[in-house]
């Protein structure tokens, strides 16, 4: 398999994470983000999106969203689960996911704070509207994950919720979030001490400048 | 079950599509969006993100997140199925219902119109920015449903991609998005000619305005 992603962006590091997790290794291919290079026609012959990841599977096929390539691996490669049995932990799970991936991320990523710069909005503004889309994502999500488990954020295995929480504190720090969640921070910590995480960090690929 | 939802609110059309087609009824409860009703303290203890919809059980397990709801509904009541058995497919349908729920639908809410309008954008900015999100997202879904069947995205029966798509085409039309996707149009014909996408139009609720 061949992966196209960025060392910084999120939605990519999810899947490293992921693919790491079911012990799978694939070619991995760079587009640099800040450089456009997601939006050459090559590459747009693969994702018509023009965003990161791709997941090019051994017979060609391309499949583009990070939640939906992890769910993919993990129909794929069940072991280990990346989501529970419980069908409504599971289904919490995925919401928990998809605060992250619907309604914080796509609204504090690149591609949007540079169309608010575009509209006249100064850097200072767009951090702070990064720093505003993720606070009140994250005051959400420590509710959420409020009882659940541990040391995960839901129990003794990481799943989807951790794969999408990791990258997004990531974010959080970049853009000079206050991290007031201590349940989150304990995830994070909790997630870091392990491979799958520490080792696809965006410090430690190759691309990473 | 109850659910949680507001007419105009594409996310929890979605829902009702998906409840629909599994022929699944529930106690309706509406939360007013230009109202605020969501950021009440009574609705944010049911749901702390403040967001749409939400589907509580009958034991009185609370649901959030639009499409995690629509997979939990799938796995509990199978038949009719909204994802495909094959893996690729069903990889392909749950991307194609991201494109539009993390990368167009967020992007182009009331919650973030508001908060660029809070930044001095005026009402002509803010529509012109949601028919970009729009007509860039719906530019990517013609490329990536070219091929995968008919009458509806994925072939003779309407899957999680359709359930996306009919709830986001009605938010193109009124943010005046001119829809020049013949693909799309079709699919939305066709969806519509089906009682579980007509009878659940947020214009035929009860909360319609």
């Amino acid at each position: 398999m061949i992966l196209y992603g960025y060392f910084r962006s999120s939605a990519a590091w999810r899947v490293r994470i992921a693919l790491h997790l079911k012990g799978l290794t694939v070619e991995n291919r760079y587009q640099h983000l800040r450089k456009g290079e997601q939006l050459s026609p090559g590459y747009l012959a693969v994702n018509p999106q023009g965003l990161l990841p791709s997941l090019i599977l051994d017979d060609g096929a391309v499949l583009t969203q990070s939640l939906a390539i992890c769910e993919y691996l993990d129909e794929q490669y069940p072991d280990p689960a990346l989501l529970p049995s419980d069908p409504v932990t599971r289904a919490r799970v995925r919401a928990l996911a998809q605060v992250i991936a619907c309604d914080i991320h796509p609204v504090q990523n690149l591609r949007v704070l540079k169309a608010l710069q575009a509209r006249g909005q100064t850097p200072d503004n767009t951090n702070g509207w990064a720093r505003d889309v993720i606070g009140g994502g994250f005051d959400a999500l420590e509710t959420l994950v409020a009882g659940q488990g541990r040391p995960y954020a839901f129990g003794d295995t990481p799943t989807l919720a951790d794969i999408c929480l990791v990258p997004q504190m990531a974010n959080a720090r970049r853009f000079g979030v206050e991290l007031r969640w201590p349940r989150l921070a304990a995830i994070e910590a909790a997630c870091l001490a392990l491979p799958a995480f520490a080792e696809t960090h965006p410090d430690r690929q190759p691309d990473a400048e």
